[in-house]
């Protein structure tokens, strides 16, 4: 059964002041957690009997509840199965890691959902790091971790400050980015090894962030002469750009 | 200045139900009001007296207010300048419209998120006509018709029972879905005239529906061995598609 205290104590969870102050993420439903749970730390499970007997997870909490409680500390709309909190990984970065493969960087990327998906497509094509600029959305925003669908247990982030971080990497890789006046991706040569900056939904890249961009890449519309949406997406770009680099490997 | 009755009035508009009883969708924020007035009839626009000076709509009812009015109906957490209804479209479906061009068709979409941005993605990519089975997200939903950036003043969208659609269609047109254990999309043929499944969130594409699919895609993960993601997000994984068969011919 979940105490008043014990509901007071999960539900500032959902605020990012108490996540980060505990260093903690919160994450619901069957699938998510169990993708999590064996590559992160579990502090505390809150699910049902039939749960706990199927999954037996290890935690250093853990708490059997009625599934109709387990609403009181639920951020979602459906009826979740499992409520639990993870410790924050703990990652560490060399940089000789990222310099044999493919990196994104994000700049700015404001909208928690648009974070989580972006996560996923990363992980769909192997792409194991990320770096997101001081401004981003909150890594471990309940709705990031949802929309990554698990993929946050496979891809690693790290929150950088961009110019510092470009301005070092750009004699080791190159760098590309996306510009509505960029050239045509298809006619580019395009590297494994090398990092994708991705920029805000509203504004897309940074002048400061485009000095450190050596490759500027443009997704095509169709036909070309057609009055069209402004640009697409950011997640979509993303999709886009991550398929045509591994492509052309394929 | 806005009346009680007036808050009443269009804040009932938020509900599909008053929304399909009056045949109209509402719209917030200068980008997408502009964007819709010259393609949608325009009902009702609540607007500052700045942005009816700068913009001077047309609309059947025009109400300026104070910016701090706005809020009092608007779904949105940043303050709008604007707010509006707008007719919903009566468009006609003619087959012969989409016998020369590339269109989608999308089976149980859930997430008015996701929905706009196809739409939106479907504009980038000049596919001027999209199907809806009976169970996707309202396709006037605020949250799509927000998300699609205005994509939804230049793509047609039907609601049809998608059996017999493509039962009708598939005589006509070559018919692609993905598929997590299709072909890889890289090396098929893919049409500039044919029709696009995408299925589900969860659960891809039915069995009843598949039966009317020549032509099965998937977009390999990489590298092929490794452990990812389950999927892709209908959104991504939509983008990846329309961008692949555009490439084709460009």
């Amino acid at each position: 059964m979940l105490s008043k205290n014990k509901i007071k104590e999960l539900s500032l969870l959902h605020l990012k002041k108490h996540r980060d102050e505990q260093a903690v993420l919160i994450a619901e439903g069957n699938k998510l957690v169990l993708d999590l749970l064996p590559a992160f730390s579990c502090r505390t499970i809150v699910a049902t009997a039939k749960w706990m007997l199927v999954n037996k997870p290890k935690a250093e909490e853990i708490i059997t509840v009625e599934e109709d409680e387990i609403k009181k500390i639920s951020l979602l709309k459906t009826r979740q199965q499992v409520f639990a909190v993870f410790k924050q990984p703990d990652f560490s970065f060399d940089k000789s890691d990222i310099l044999n493969s493919l990196s994104l960087v994000l700049e700015d990327i404001q909208d928690p959902g648009n974070l989580g998906t972006i996560l996923r497509i990363a992980d769909w094509f192997g792409i194991e790091t990320i770096f997101c600029s001081q401004h981003c959305a909150d890594i471990y925003n309940p709705k990031t971790v949802q929309a990554s669908m698990g993929a946050i247990a496979r891809v690693k982030v790290f929150q950088v400050d961009l110019p510092t971080f470009l301005q070092e990497m750009k004699t080791e890789l190159p760098v590309y980015g996306t510009f509505l006046n960029g050239d045509n991706i298809y006619n580019e040569n395009l590297s494994n090894k090398g990092i994708i900056v991705m920029g805000n939904e509203g504004n897309g890249i940074s002048k400061e962030v485009e000095k450190y961009i050596d490759n500027r890449l443009f997704i095509p519309s169709f036909p070309s002469e057609r009055i069209t949406s402004e640009s697409l997406n950011v997640g979509a770009a993303t999709a886009i750009i991550c398929a045509e680099f591994r492509r052309r490997v394929l």
